[in-house]
């Protein structure tokens, strides 16, 4: 179901359809992610005003919210946005950036959760964690974070919310109702480039703009996460983590069916 | 009146007299446009808050206003440092980003252009047009987005409130009350780096704060643009539009009298 | 007592126990420092909220408070960041951004300066001679910026607050109450990048976490910052201002102790 043919499919839709992406994200990560959806193929617009949000989804053909750097307005417009996405029909993709850190991140977990629910929640092993206590809220933050607390965690939230779920790590776990996907893609340098996995999260909603199968749309923008951070490490360019941000947006812009094929390491 | 001489004396006047942009603009693009300001060899700062915007205004050598990424906090002190560039006679660049997309931006800009009005406006054809509609209200956007519309509308605005206007493009048009300039540099890569037409306008400011012929000056910022686009693609290191980000900022960096006397494709 | 060894121990000590710096920033900087923090080997957190600072000082090893894009909602914050931290004696260091150019700027370092102390201050030479003026408020801002009324000003900024005090330059100049440390390393390429003297504020950050004293931690990190600037600028792919921001980030990810050793120029 998810090979390289499927994901290739999904690509060649991005690159003709170009979807704009409606990202409501933090100020660290919106210069990259923006970046890496050009580079994909997909139109980024970034708008996160209570009095401005409505009106762009309309015009969008996918919604990011990401709690990465929150304050009050933000999350109200978070709100709004995701409620008239929801009405809409609209993907909605939620990335749970610091989970478990503060009270504030997670109460806005608890707020925002439900009001979609999001179609995609993309987080790492303790985001994921925190994100599904935050959801069952007497639980606690769970105080170990192996991959197969979080897939617990993870399978918690897709029974809540009918969401799919990606935890993203060495290996990328994504779940549906029904599924588990495995990618075993990716690189040791892209952790110590700073918000790759919004970036991720980022590529998860171009994906899902064109395709309506949410399981399949995550599974190729991780894979597609994945090659890219393997082929920008093998440029001969690539020296460290700066280079590896270079090398990383050209290996996304240069991607072919033939690297994608070769590379793709996907289990379900 | 425009040609290779008349630009080099513009660089010169920047590098030697580093003049300071204040920038109000939006998150996504504040990093790279004051690494572009800096290349250019200009003096970038970015300033937001009602009760700082006038002194720093006070400093500066021009002003960009640009609506990437509004709220009414911003929107209320793009206003307040525009009125206070206006009194000092300082130049104001102005950037309708988005112009079209909400409500709120078409408001924006109907608020804020007559409040200067605007020394320069540079946007892309869409932007043009949704914002000579935005000042006409009643007519709503216009359907079409080709050049020749965008002419029209670019007339309009320079009818209006007398600015000089920026239609950029594969063809740069640069009109005031007499003039068209035409410029015919830059890249295809250009359009796949978030933010370059921010950059271009905050080039535009710094070359404004050094000559008073705002059509001269906006001709030069954006045939320093495209030119630096030209060799950012022919760098070695360009290898998609990661790598020509950086290739870009040392063109610009390095750009000579000989590579613009070369390159200039300029037509008045 | 400042030599290659005690900084490696630093260095060695941050990549093993990767702290955690939280820092309430400019948005210009934001993505810079959070890669720069990565690539030294500590782990970045931004957060800006008032209600969410405080919760977040209580996980991070250290603080930076960085004025360069103000607002009064982030100053609210920044005071009780500060004041927290100071409660769980957690490293406080403050970058005052831009110090005279504003009245706002000004008062926030007159409120923000005494509810620490900062363990450290680092600006260049006006920001320190501003810094000092504006807690002596009656003053002025000293109308001469050479380094010696920098030293003057560091010296009247330990005084009154016990902070160490870094004066960043060509020559960077680091006080206490009884030792001036210089550090001649550095490129002149750096003052071509934009926020690299917030990168050095954050480092500083990082150093702190893992270093009781202060002056090591901060003439530590003024090294690091000069040393990979020079091994950036030898790189066969520095190119001008934009290449350079990617080799130092290789070059402060590779770092050894080798090149630390062969490069540190450090006086005391």
């Amino acid at each position: 179901m998810i090979n390289s043919e499927s994901i290739w499919q999904d690509i060649s839709a991005i690159r003709e359809k170009v979807p704009l992406v409606h990202s409501i994200t933090n100020y660290v990560a919106m210069n990259s992610t923006a970046n890496a959806l050009l580079a994909l193929g997909a139109s980024p617009v970034m708008a996160h005003a209570e009095n401005e949000v409505e009106d762009m989804v309309e015009i969008a053909g996918a919604l990011v919210v990401n709690i990465g750097t929150l304050s009050d307005p933000w999350i109200r417009a978070m709100k709004l946005a995701i409620e008239k996405a929801k009405n809409k029909g609209l993907p909605i993709i939620f990335d749970p950036v610091g989970a478990g850190a503060t009270e504030l991140r997670n109460n806005t977990i608890y707020v925002l959760l439900p009001s979609g629910p999001p179609t995609i929640i993309r987080g790492n092993a303790s985001e994921i964690n925190a994100s599904a206590a935050s959801a069952a809220k007497t639980r606690g933050v769970d105080s170990t974070e192996s991959s197969e607390t979080a897939i617990e965690s993870a399978k918690r939230l897709v029974q809540t919310y009918g969401s799919t779920v990606c935890i993203s790590g060495e290996v990328d776990y994504i779940l549906d109702q029904e599924n588990i996907v495995e990618i075993h893609n990716g690189h040791p340098l892209m952790p110590k480039v700073t918000g790759l996995g919004c970036t991720a999260t980022a590529l998860c909603a171009a994906f899902a703009a064109v395709n309506p199968n949410p399981l399949a749309a995550t599974a190729g923008a991780m894979a597609v996460m994945g090659i890219a951070g393997e082929l920008a490490s093998k440029s001969e360019y690539c020296k460290g983590p700066g280079s590896f941000q270079i090398t990383f947006l050209d290996a996304l812009y240069n991607l072919s069916f033939e690297d994608l094929h070769e590379k793709l390491r996907a289990k379900s």
